[in-house]
């Protein structure tokens, strides 16, 4: 049956080249403005520069370092510099791991108690979170979709654990859209950010039937579209403009809620990919890639329903025995990450047995012991999938 | 090229059964509510009691009568009673026609001026809106996606006009969706519905080729959807909860904004038929289904990319010529429509060339001269389809 739902989303999108001169009417007049960046690519983009033009003649303050993987050490120097500083409104120029820090930095400002309690996972005591500084953010790397959604994940670089926290109060007012800010990213990055939106599908889309026409029809939509642009985007030498709004918008709403109502939900290749990262800082989205194929056979007989029609509706896959078509579905899927230039294997990174054995003891520690739509995949199904990923 | 967009929408959407009891949490203790309502059907089935134990010892007054096509006379009346009560919660209990009334409300109780100048059209001066009451809804017959946009549709019964205003302040805050609901409605009404949502869809896929992927699959998503569910939920003699939900998430997806993003937009189905309606009194969706057949045929020039797209990926016709795979999909089309038992053709009304004169007349009394996604559909065109269709 389909699950009740709740559905809410107030960010505003901006979408479109050249608008950063909209800043000036979403922002009160006289706000203290903090800015928060990673690199010093999006000084040298010229991006830095147009956001203060935007600004007017706000107070306006700089905060760049923000990591990919965003440490809470880092953001507790910003939450100090918004204390200071009396900053009242935080404007995010970045990818993902910039927005996620800019929540905390956000609603850590506003925490009554010690930041760490708005986080569980075992390090804090996940008290709710009643109010955040408003924020807004340019996106500049298309992947995550933090730009419309409400969510964080967090890196604790003491304690080796990544962990995520939302609230009601952490969406961004508005996010700036821009395709062409797409233009200088590399490769990689645009790769990573096809397969971060690619798995984000897949969370919320390939787990059992629960008969919600409309949200599987937007989930398979937006996989052929990645799946249609995907290859392009990575290797064209010229960026074209429909190509990178189609990836930027596709990755907008692969978790900004439109695939959630009435499904269950996954998440499993998440968290063990999380633990990846943490051990063997291997990029977010390449964790994902490398084991997403061994999760799907390893778990096909919990997800055969949905696998047949990911199968039939996204690759056309019509003929076979059940168990030929999900193995012809897996494989697609695997040789179009594999098309990104991203592998499928952990065994791409080096890694071994041991290391999976450290994996799973991480995955125990962080009570990540019952994962996937059925909460039935237990620390051993994730050794045998990582097993299977080698 | 795909065009710029903003998209906002802060509407809540609280979706499933038996949830009016989360009333109590969505609306302010000490507010003082309007229920707006229709006909006595709400009452009888019981809608209103529970909402009224959902709102708790709040002060609530009740307003009933807002008719089908709500009307300004009507409804200025509402007005007053929300002024001289000191309303400040509205709270909407029916279809489109209830809550494109209570945005009515919302607005002209809070507008300074003369609300009708909140209207163009030849009637009003078409002032800005900078303000309107809150308000929510409790919807009760899918169809227009009301629920969830800040749009309205109002008929000025003196002045022979149906005419709409739209505001940033006239969002619902939240939405309550209930497929449950609809059980008691009555087979011309759950038509209807699934008519108008189909419209809806067409109005802003059926265009020409922007290369806004994701929207364009979405679009065919919902289509899908409503092909799939439609004779279903008109035949069926027992409700199934499934085909219900999918039905009323599927006629709000319609028209709640995800389906513009980065496209034209056409709505000259809708001009013509508000002139069907107010000239003929015939109900909404039958006059878009009376003329859809014939304003895609006459129009298969300017849309023929979208079309064959359309035939191809929502019926699956890949063969034929180009003009031969366009007939067959306005075919499917009408087939669609008249297996939900509501006519293609304003024949089956009774209306004649002569009743043409007098809508073409209308057009251009109420400045509908240049519609279509080009601008280019003139009253000579317009005259055109209104013949085809009879």
């Amino acid at each position: 049956m389909i699950q009740p739902f709740d559905f809410y989303n107030p960010t505003h999108i901006v979408f479109g080249p050249e608008r950063l001169n909209e800043l000036d009417s979403l922002i009160p007049q006289e706000a203290r403005v903090l800015i928060l960046f990673g690199g010093e690519s999006a000084r040298r983009f010229g991006t830095i520069d147009k956001v203060r033009e935007g600004l007017g003649k706000r107070t306006v303050l700089e905060f760049a370092g923000v990591e990919a993987n965003p440490t809470y050490e880092t953001l507790m120097k910003a939450v100090a510099v918004v204390k200071d500083e009396k900053i009242d409104f935080l404007l995010a120029v970045g990818g993902g791991s910039v927005i996620d820090g800019t929540k905390f930095v956000a609603a850590a400002a506003e925490f009554d108690g010690d930041p760490i309690d708005m986080f569980g996972g075992g390090i804090g005591k996940q008290l709710p979170i009643h109010s955040a500084l408003p924020f807004g953010s340019v996106l500049t790397l298309p992947a995550t979709a933090s730009e419309m959604n409400a969510g964080s994940v967090i890196t604790f670089v003491e304690k080796g654990a990544k962990l995520g926290f939302g609230s009601a109060h952490t969406f961004p007012k508005f996010s700036f859209l821009d395709p062409t800010l797409t233009y200088t990213l590399p490769k990689r990055q645009l790769a990573n950010g096809i397969v971060d939106a690619f798995v984000h599908i897949f969370e919320q889309y390939m787990t059992y039937d629960a008969g919600a026409l409309v949200t599987d029809r937007f989930s398979e939509g937006l996989l052929q579209t990645l799946i249609e642009i995907g290859p392009r985007v990575v290797n064209d030498s010229e960026p074209d403009y429909n190509d990178r709004a189609n990836f930027m918008w596709a990755a907008t709403n692969a978790l900004n809620g439109v695939l959630r109502p009435g499904v269950p939900q996954d998440w499993a290749t998440h968290m063990i990919g999380h633990e990846i990262t943490n051990l063997f800082h291997i990029d977010h989205a390449r964790t994902l890639a490398a084991i997403l194929p061994a999760m799907l056979t390893v778990r096909k007989t919990q997800k055969q329903s949905k696998l047949l029609q990911y199968g039939e509706r996204v690759w056309g896959i019509t003929t076979g025995t059940d168990d030929e078509r999900i193995t012809a579905a897996i494989d697609k899927t695997a040789a179009f990450l594999e098309s990104l230039e991203v592998p499928t294997s952990l065994s791409a990174y080096d890694l071994t047995a041991k290391d999976v054995d450290a994996l799973v003891a991480n995955l125990i520690a962080h009570d990540q012991v019952k994962l996937s739509e059925h909460g039935d995949l237990t620390p051993e199904i994730s050794r045998e999938i990582l097993l299977a990923s080698l």
